[in-house]
């Protein structure tokens, strides 16, 4: 390869991972304002947030393009196929963390002033503080190639699937003990799956940066504790 | 482009064709088997929807790795490079719709024999019937370059979006009529919201479509009837 060739492939790859640190940026601030518009009440703050996504939306559409037309033009092998394969992957999940944390922001609209239990608030939270770390790390992973930080992340979603289904137990029994409660209870039953499958996405990169790395596939299953799913609870019990 | 690549290229294009044709059709019988599993208490059906996931994995990879390597090797300009990054888009939904049924399949199994109200299933059943119809509708759409077709689907969409949102309602209101409802309620309510997810993915591969035949990107806003999310209903009322 020339040198102007690989110039311009490199060139490809820094625009590439410009914008990807840029969704990055924009993923986490959703995120974090989203839960906070929620427990706060913020309505302004949650429009701010659904506001905000169409621009990774923008950049999500770029980078895939970019990234295929560089390989159609500089027909890169091994690592640097794997590099712009792997941005396209990381770009898809952070823009369902997007998606999903503008979901979160119309449900604070929709719940507005409703009285929610303080308990609720505060598991929330930490599940949101849980992800928020996972989301930091996993994208200072990709920057930094670093497969064991990538692996540690990938590992921990299992305390953050198991808090998951300890709330939305939680949320049933607020629903059962008074009728009144299951509005707003819905709504944030939505919220904390939303903020349980944004760490499944996490996990998502921690796989394509395990990927870029080593160029293996990550073949042993996550451990999963979300048994929320298995859940029935009797009423009154 | 000499005959010989022309051919290659050709049979890498049907390749892949194949695989999204084998993966539409397991996603198609995944979902259609999660909703009648959840109707009719069957278990074995279930499971065996839930078995039939790693394979769409499998192939998503597959599909995702060929369709790379394909650009790599071949550099195909305009349409034939819309082909690929289309085949990339369509199956990152069809794989999704594939882990909503499994999901699907996965409450059918937790709720188990509990009651179900026989409007609520009326209301699945219909909801997903409407899916299915769109998802093999926007299949075919995509075998034939159809754009009309496509366009059809994603304009037909607001009304399983408007068929959410009154199951949405009608769940909360069994809820709030007996707190024995509520827990198998909740699972009806994410089965619910999943088919309805179904539904997006179904206009995100009508979207490729038009992209793949028209080199444009669809512009105007799709029309969403989900009101779901801003609904609160009063209990009592």
């Amino acid at each position: 390869m020339s040198e102007h060739i690989v110039s311009s492939y490199d060139a490809d790859l820094q625009g590439l991972r410009q914008r990807i640190a840029e969704m990055g940026g924009i993923a986490e601030k959703m995120l974090v304002d989203s839960v906070a518009a929620l427990a706060r009440h913020d309505k302004p703050l949650a429009q701010a947030v659904i506001a905000s996504d169409p621009r990774l939306d923008v950049l999500h559409r770029e980078v895939e393009e970019n990234a295929i037309l560089t390989i159609a033009r500089r027909q890169p092998l091994a690592v640097d196929l794997r590099e712009t394969i792997s941005a396209i992957r990381i770009v898809g999940d952070v823009e369902r963390i997007g998606d999903l944390a503008k979901n979160i922001a119309k449900r604070a609209l929709a719940i507005g002033d409703d009285f929610q239990p303080h308990k609720i608030v505060v598991g929330l939270r930490h599940m949101n503080d849980l992800v928020m770390a996972q989301l930091k790390d996993v994208l200072d992973a990709y920057a930094q190639k670093d497969t064991a930080k990538a692996l540690d992340v990938w590992k921990r979603d299992g305390a953050i699937d198991a808090l998951y289904t300890s709330l939305f137990r939680e949320l049933l029994t607020y629903m059962m003990e008074d009728p009144r409660n299951i509005s707003f209870c819905t709504h944030l039953l939505f919220c904390a799956k939303n903020i349980e499958r944004i760490g499944d996405h996490t996990t998502n990169i921690a796989e394509t940066v395990h990927y870029l790395v080593t160029a293996e596939t990550l073949a042993i299953d996550r451990p999963k504790n979300d048994r929320s799913i298995d859940t029935t609870i009797e009423a009154g019990a």
